[in-house]
Formats: C-alpha cells, structure tokens, sequence
C-alpha cells in the first residue's frame, strides 16, 4: 500500500485529493508542522524534511504535483477516470502545463508571503517581500483567467490531475485571505471543484486521520 | 515547427536543451529581459509576460519543466533517445519527482536571492530574504546530493529530462556564485552534464540566435 506523508491543508492535500479522486487505498501519516522541528525523526524518513513524501514499494517523492502524475498511472494506467491526459489528446500539453504551475508558479509565491508576513517573528517579518509576492500571485493568475473565461475545467475539457494542482495553490490563497483580490471566474472555479465528493472525502480523510494520530485538524501551513 | 521565446541563460534554456537533445527542428524568438518591460509588444504573445512561451500548433505553453516533458512525447514518441521513463520503468517516480524538483524546489528559491540580492534597486533589496533563501537551496541540494552518491544521473540510469531540469537550476547557482557552497557530488555531476553535446549546442544555438536577433548574448537572468 502507498504511504503518504501529510500535514493538515499543506502541499500534500494534492497526492491525498488525487488518492481519493482515483479510490486508491493508502496509508495517511499525518505530522506536526512543520514535522523537521517537531517530529526530528522524520528527516530519517525523507532527508529533506519536506512533505509530501510517498512512498510505494522502492519509490520515494517529494513533489506534490509529480505524485500526482504518478499516483494517475499507479492506480488507473487505462486512464478510466481521465485524470491523467494523454500525448494524443490536444490538452496534453496543457495539462502538464497546469501540473507545474499549480505549484511553481502558484504555491511557491505564496510561500514567501506565509513565511514573511505570518510565521517569522516580528523582528525577521519583511511586508515588503508579502507584498512583492501577493503581487506576483495575482499576477500569474491572469493564465488561468483567461482559460475559465470559457471551460470549466483547465484542459481536456475534464477534471483532470491538473486542476487539483492548481486548486490547492487556490486553496492556500483563501487561507491567506487573498480571494477577494482574485478574478471571478478563479473563484467560481474553485468554489466548483470544492463540491467535488473526492474533495470532499479528501477533507474528510486528512480530519479522522489527524484526529487518529494525535495531530492537531487545524489547516497547518507550508514554507 | 516549434517556436520557443527565449531570453538568454533563462529558465526558457530548459526546453532548449530539450531541442537539442532531440535533435528537434524549432524556432527561437530571443527576447531582452525581462520582456515585458522591454517588449511590451510580447503580452499579446503570451499574457504572463513570462519565459519560456511555447508555441506547438494550438498548444500554447509557459512551465520550463512541463515542456520538456512534453517534448520528449512530441519528438520521440518511441522514447528511442531515452529522454522520457515510461510508467513501467523503476524510475517513473524519481523521473517525474526531478522534472519538478528542478523548478520548484531548486530555481524558485534562487529567483528570490536573485530578486533581493540583486535586481532590485538599493532601497528595496533585503539582504535577509536574499541569504535566506540562499540556505533554503542548499539545504535542497541534499536529495539530489544522496542519488548522486552512487548515480551518474538522477534516474532510471541514464541521462534524461530530470536531469535537464535539475542542471538548469545548478546553472543559476554557478551565475549566482553559490557553487563554492554546493555538495561535491552535485558540482561533480553538474560538470559532467556540460561536457554534453546537446548542451554545448543549445549554448552554441542561444548565443547565434542572440546575435542575429540584435540581442545581447550576455546571460540574462530570471524571476
């Protein structure tokens, strides 16, 4: 069974929201965050202290929207749910597109914002680079804008693994307080996809299983 | 043909090492950087204003990452060069997990020390963001730094997109001054990956390219 490394609301949302999306079973670990402070053993699981981590047989990931590919071909390789897009579809392209932008070019901005207008201690915060990197956040959205000017979803015309990319970088601005600054159809967008049972059960799961484990259900947070 | 909008030494050199890898036929449009503030004409190309921007018939894409995935597909769709691993290889994990972690782990730090160590003017550069996000990239060196213990490449064996990704963030490193910092192993691999053919001629292709376009072939930089 795959296992996954998992701290409440943070990356690692996405391979769980995928897990439950494609029915898969998998172990949850949940951990404190951020678990390289609080939970010091971790690092001998995944040396970068990061999560998420999977692990599945010999196979080790770190990255959240490469797990995500993976876990497609892992437990659907006919492609029954269409989660993955295929090299033959038109939005192939697109959908890999969707997959690194969710998190490189829409998670990370927002990480420089968490760390330096929320976690830092007063004398380390710097609202200069929050607002630089809201700034750049916003910006970048206008892709995605454009694209739910007329579809529902980001490509393929389907729900696929790259709108759970996306919509986690969605999910995390909200807890940043950031939707009103973002486009309507952004909002309506993920205002859809959170009516989706797989979310859903994913909220669900990450809830009973922090609860388990002695881990607090709040939404922890990422750096 | 592919065209590819490029700004010299950018992460748009992911794809373009991709090309020459693949021995692929393609355009290269050079910009100045940034473009959007020295081309304002490219906005109407690509609305992000960012590079790289791939144009493949009506697919339209902008992660440097993704689109060497997609290359590998578009030009070789036997995987005859061995670019892509395919689902049923021991390392399709590994492989996708590098593809991403060269970006979002390994360059999106950087672009922040770039930002505030560097491009900003004196008034708005905050050395504290510059130095942490210089210790936040080391510390992500050590996954890669274990792998290459016993590996030439990061995965499945041989040379492939993984390691294109990787090598453009230890790229941005070296331009940075950061590789007297870098664990052995990573500048060993890094200098083992420039003695390529494909990446001597992508140098090679940016550099022509540059010159013809009346850009200058001075690295420019990223953000």
């Amino acid at each position: 069974m795959v296992v996954l490394y998992h701290c409440v609301s943070a990356r690692s949302f996405r391979p769980l929201w995928m897990l439950e999306e494609l029915g898969a079973p998998y172990e949850l670990r949940m951990l404190p965050f951020p678990p390289r402070l609080h939970q010091r053993g971790y690092l001998e699981v995944n040396p970068l202290g990061t999560i998420p981590f999977l692990i599945d047989g010999d196979t080790r990931m770190t990255e959240s929207a490469a797990i995500c590919q993976y876990l497609a071909e892992r437990f659907d390789p006919q492609n029954i749910k269409g989660l993955a897009v295929r090299p033959n579809e038109p939005g192939f392209g697109p959908w890999l597109n969707g997959l690194h932008q969710g998190e490189a070019t829409l998670t990370f901005p927002q990480t420089i914002v968490l760390r330096y207008g929320h976690f830092e201690p007063d004398e380390r915060k710097l609202p200069q680079a929050a607002e630089d990197y809201t700034k750049w956040f916003l910006s970048r959205l206008r892709w995605i804008d454009a694209v739910l000017q007329d579809n529902e979803f980001l490509c393929a015309g389907r729900f696929t693994a790259a709108d759970i990319s996306v919509a986690y970088a969605l999910m995390l601005a909200g807890q940043l307080g950031l939707q009103a600054q973002m486009p309507d159809a952004v909002n309506a967008y993920w205002a859809r996809l959170q009516e989706r049972e797989g979310f859903r059960r994913a909220l669900a799961a990450q809830h009973e299983a922090a609860l388990a484990q002695g881990i607090s259900p709040q939404a922890a947070a990422i750096d």
